[in-house]
């Protein structure tokens, strides 16, 4: 038998256990041009929280009853599909299945001799392009300048910080534990690290550890943080806005001090983006990634979880900030 | 003796007549490099509310007791400066003065035989100058696309109409009596407008004139006007922060929906600015303005008080919606 994840309720506010249904089902066996895959590793992410509701989002809602999906590295295990030979790996979108059937598309292969296979779900996956693209297309940061990022320690964050120390700027992050916040400095190179869950004035901080004030704020988090660090963004900033962690639970729609008075006023720009914008540029981006991890100037962050069951807790987790890095469960 | 008009006390939310002064002086007398120049016409603008308050800026506030200054046009009366003849006339930034004198620095000599001199403060002026680099610079509008401007029969909305009907767009208003939804309809081409004072739901509004969504949407305003816009935006949409007269006399922060969802979930951008960061291109803005208005592309609209002593008022009206297109005075 085969072990499934199913979306059993469309969470109210904060997920829990029983929206999801562990479910088992005859494991599949391949016909013409199909490969069986075998799940390695699950990635859980905030941005799946948006597709169990049924809102309207830049991608379609999952539906009752059927399995979540969500990125993976999985082995080829039997294979009808030309190219791909039993023992490959291959990375993409997988349901949380512990076997499932595929005719190759959309997956990218992936090589275990060149990086740990939990990397193409991090570093060298849709974490590390999302970090990438987001500062180079819209942050577009010139060396000498001020970053700032929100979720510093989450999996996209804590690219950002990497990446931005790699292009010579000052580089402070915002995090919810003190040892996160000694991780960011000790072992990720950050210049300077908040803990907003201690800090009594966000808006203080910002100004004290960026003394030059914010030129590029790399937003993973939205609410009362991204205030914050809106009150200290200089002329021409740049606000590239990724996530808004903060407000995923929320039921309703959250309320804020309005933005278009310092957008006007210090000539900021805000852009919103997914990383699929820069699909056709993908390429390039994991080669730079690889590039780096090579040299040793980028180090991956991972928090992983073992077991195929745990997966809805590991993704209930994140919205606890339980996870250092990229969140991945190991089946 | 000279009529001046100086800031007699800032303003606690909306201004009114006694926070400026009406005071005289002795008319100054030109020495060396000196001209004199008689006052011909005043602009008067919402962002001007920002200098009477202490609050920091992108220019610095008005000093209590001196006089305001905004842009106008005058004619030279006396000249000992190089290039600068009796009866020529120059725009640039004027003291509320009825004469005063000028070493040349930042005015712009204007020619009453191409375009009536009023046209230097509006359409062929800053007013011009933002709604054209604004849309072209950040809006970037394809031909086809969806164009909504709020303060769309104000002076910077009602160019950005025109132009957007230029540039082959649909282009959709929003103001505030059905006097000038229907002149933006019958004297500027707009295709649709919208009475925001009338329409019980701005965002079904906006949604029914626009069936193919926003592309585009040029703010004058802020606050619940363009909340209703930002919620039929399309994605990859850009939003041109260009005023947020709703809440300019607030007394405290305005409060509202945050976008950073919207702006993730549609790739959304929003941009502040303000029309100075174009300085370097505003010869090519002029060329292009003054071409179509030669062509009869470009109507120009004005509302012209006359009278020095009514400056104050004319300002104060502003935030009332008493002007057509650029409100202006003429000495």
């Amino acid at each position: 038998m085969n072990n499934v994840i199913l979306l059993n309720s469309r969470p109210d506010g904060k997920p829990k256990l029983s929206d999801f249904k562990f479910s088992t089902e005859e494991k599949p066996e391949i016909g013409a041009g199909e490969m069986l895959l075998k799940t390695k590793f699950i990635s859980v992410d905030p941005y799946l929280r948006g597709r169990m509701s049924e809102s309207k989002s830049y991608i379609a809602s999952f539906e009752l009853g059927k399995p979540i999906n969500s990125g993976g590295v999985a082995e080829v295990v039997a294979s009808n599909v030309d190219g791909y030979k039993v023992g490959e790996f291959v990375s993409g979108g997988l349901d949380w299945k512990e076997f499932q059937l595929s005719n190759g598309k959309n997956l990218t292969k992936v090589n275990e001799s060149l990086a740990p296979l939990s990397n193409y779900l991090g570093i060298l996956g849709m974490t590390g392009l999302t970090a990438y693209f987001g500062l180079s297309e819209i942050g577009v940061p010139k060396k000498g300048e001020t970053i700032v990022v929100s979720g510093a320690a989450g999996a996209v964050g804590n690219m950002v910080g990497q990446i931005g120390k790699i292009l010579g700027c000052r580089v402070v992050g915002i995090a919810g534990t003190d040892e996160k916040v000694n991780a960011l400095k000790t072992d990720f190179g950050f210049d300077e690290a908040i803990n907003y869950n201690t800090e009594p004035n966000i808006t203080k901080a910002i100004a004290n550890f960026c003394p030059n004030g914010v030129d590029v704020y790399f937003d993973n988090v939205g609410g009362e943080i991204s205030d914050g660090v809106h009150a200290n963004i200089n002329r021409l900033g740049r606000v590239i806005v990724c996530g808004a962690i903060s407000s995923y639970n929320d039921t309703t729609p959250p309320q804020g001090p309005r933005v278009e008075q310092f957008l006007i006023k210090k000539s900021v720009l805000m852009q919103g983006f997914i990383v699929g914008n820069y699909a056709d540029k993908f390429p390039d981006g994991i080669k730079q990634l690889s590039t780096w991890l090579k040299e040793g100037k980028l180090v991956s962050s991972e928090t992983i979880v073992e077991g195929f069951n745990n997966i809805p807790q590991a993704f209930i987790d994140l919205f606890e900030g339980k996870n250092n890095g990229k969140m991945i469960v190991k089946i």
